[in-house]
């Protein structure tokens, strides 16, 4: 079956799906987007995305409203049209479409687009060796916590770590480790796993917070805190979060490899947790 | 004659125009633009805009390539199909269409958008009685020298200044100015003009570079340097400039009055010495 897209209230074959060049996603940026990965045909963490996507929204004052279960509706039926058991759920809500103004359009309501196609995951090599990064300046803007459609920095920054021959850039605003350009990161130290304070710099991971959980009941504690370069570097294990890449371990930071240059214990077993967590989803 | 669009060599009315949902620009707002008014049919400053936009484009490395006689003949052939002799010309260019990923794609051309509207002037009124405007943080990203489309923080305060009935929202980063939302700003002091200088934090305007080179030719000071808001209230005189707004005074700052809350003797000569250079516009 091909990739389904969905277009403010109407299914159909992604390909067949148009914008206007209106959109203000198109013209501004002006929107907001989520991700989510349906493992053997549950869309994992939907009311999390959910969440975030309604609190998003909210926050660049777009009046999306759709009810949880209207939402889980529409990821279920995309995903039954799809075929795909393994799927990749992009939602993106924008401000709609109007002539091309800055300020808000009066009347207008938002476009909502869903686009459904089979999840790519990594390759088990790449999530079992562990991956390098890089650490880049952090020169986005100062609301990163919106999961917003202003990616242009992210999308350099992801550039700039491919023509590196690392697999992420590490944002570093004032010295201090933010996020990646895709992900969010923890480093681990003496057994306390250590990941970036959640304010208006940082993205609120959906796998940062249930990485959170695993690591809380496996009694290791978790600390909310700014993460120097140089403590990065000298930690015991590094390791990224994400929809896509679930926990990847972390190797080399700037050619630099951290500790042994292997993935470390704390890492691995989270990867494993949080995989096994994933394998018992189920939809209830 | 209907508004005109052009997209990736082809001309049409400009609502037959779509767009893929995997366009970079909609995605990720991974895209350039630029806005050019035409004048009885005369493109304004066409050579600075196209300047500036293969300059944006490199700047991201998007690799767009094409002649400047030939970019001129775009806007003249969609301004002769739309009829439009006050023409407003807006252009795009995004790194294309390609699976959502944020890497660049490996190929694939730019996408390449056109809009010819007919221009909708400020009313004489607006433009004579001069304009509020409202301060407020420059929460921007750290390359504001590119003409992105990553206009979220600029469409939130343009909104944040419409709901305070002010016209603009002026970007204040560490206590300094640095533009307004859609326009560039100057300060008159004891006969000088000071404007923001040009840097990373700054788009370097268009509007703003010919009204430097008409106040230097009235034989007027122009410095390119910070301006604190302190020294803008206490300002003799306040102007915006832009390519919608031309020269447009400023009598009331964050509701307080700029001297005597009259549009001031600069200004206004300015604001006619600038109309008259575009009466006198020719395509030479």
């Amino acid at each position: 079956m091909p990739d389904i897209g969905y277009l403010n209230g109407h299914f159909s074959p992604l390909e067949e799906i148009s914008i206007s060049p209106d959109d203000r996603g198109f013209l501004f940026g002006d929107g907001v987007y989520e991700v989510i990965r349906a493992y053997h045909g549950v869309p994992a963490f939907w009311s999390e995305h959910f969440n975030r996507l309604i609190r998003s929204a909210k926050e660049i004052k777009i009046h999306f409203s759709i009810e949880p279960l209207q939402f889980l509706g529409l990821l279920l039926s995309g995903l039954r049209q799809s075929g795909y058991q393994e799927g990749k759920i992009y939602i993106q809500v924008t401000r709609g479409v109007a002539p091309r103004e800055h300020a808000f359009p009066s009347n207008g309501a938002p476009t909502v687009f869903l686009a459904f196609r089979q999840m790519v995951a990594l390759a088990v090599e790449v999530c079992q060796q562990g991956v390098s990064v890089i650490t880049l300046p952090d020169t986005r803007w100062h609301r990163c916590d919106i999961k917003s459609l202003n990616l242009l920095p992210n999308v350099l920054a992801k550039q700039q770590a491919r023509e590196a021959k690392a697999f992420e850039g590490i944002f570093l605003r004032d010295g201090q480790v933010t996020e990646g350009a895709t992900s969010n990161i923890f480093a681990v130290k003496n057994g306390v796993l250590i990941t970036p304070e959640r304010n208006h710099l940082v993205l609120a991971g959906v796998t940062q917070q249930q990485v959170v959980i695993l690591a809380q009941e496996k009694g290791w504690e978790v600390q909310f805190r700014p993460i120097r370069l140089s403590e990065l570097l000298q930690s015991d294990e590094v390791f990224l979060v994400g929809t896509t890449i679930e926990v990847l371990p972390v190797i080399q930071v700037n050619g630099q490899p951290i500790q042994d240059g292997k993935p470390g214990p704390i890492s691995i077993a989270l990867q494993q947790s949080f995989s096994s967590y994933l394998a018992g989803l189920t939809l209830s």
